[in-house]
């Protein structure tokens, strides 16, 4: 039986081929893909952007090997980045609890 | 609504935590605490391995710091890791199927 763990990492890789195999390089997400991408799954975290350089930006911060694309690698440090980000709100929100 | 990937980064949070909360430093695994999750959490990924150092290999390479405990973001590099080659993998064989 899958474990929950194992069903989380699969997700991840279920999502970028979901939105990386609309058009380009199938296995890469290009600009416009990965503006779709934010925009639908990652909605909770980015609600309170404004900003309407988001896409450009993160485009450029992910972009390690300047090919104007976004690998599975690139993708995987966003979001492992994020879930960094996410895992210290919630353990300063415990800590202020005094748990 | 919470999207997939959002899912998918908080069961990342929740798994850890209720591993690292079992003894010793409550935001951290300890060696014990490492080694219930991968049993636990990890099975299909490390069925194949029948490695005995396997628990103390994973936390040498791990332990960035060298305290002898495995913080979050430690963990997420893992299984950053174990998602890049489990995609690895998933890419070979649709190619394979010429897809």
């Amino acid at each position: 039986m899958p474990t929950q763990l194992g069903i989380a990492m699969d997700t991840r890789i279920k999502i970028f081929h979901r939105y990386s195999c609309k058009g380009g390089g199938k296995f890469k997400l290009n600009k416009g893909e990965l503006k779709l991408l934010l925009q639908r799954e990652l909605t909770d975290f980015l609600s309170c952007q404004q900003d309407p350089q988001l896409v450009d930006e993160t485009m450029k911060d992910l972009d390690a090997n300047k090919d104007k694309e976004v690998d599975f690698n690139e993708f995987v440090v966003m979001v492992a980045a994020l879930t960094v980000a996410c895992n210290d709100y919630f353990v300063e929100q415990l800590k202020k609890k005094g748990k």
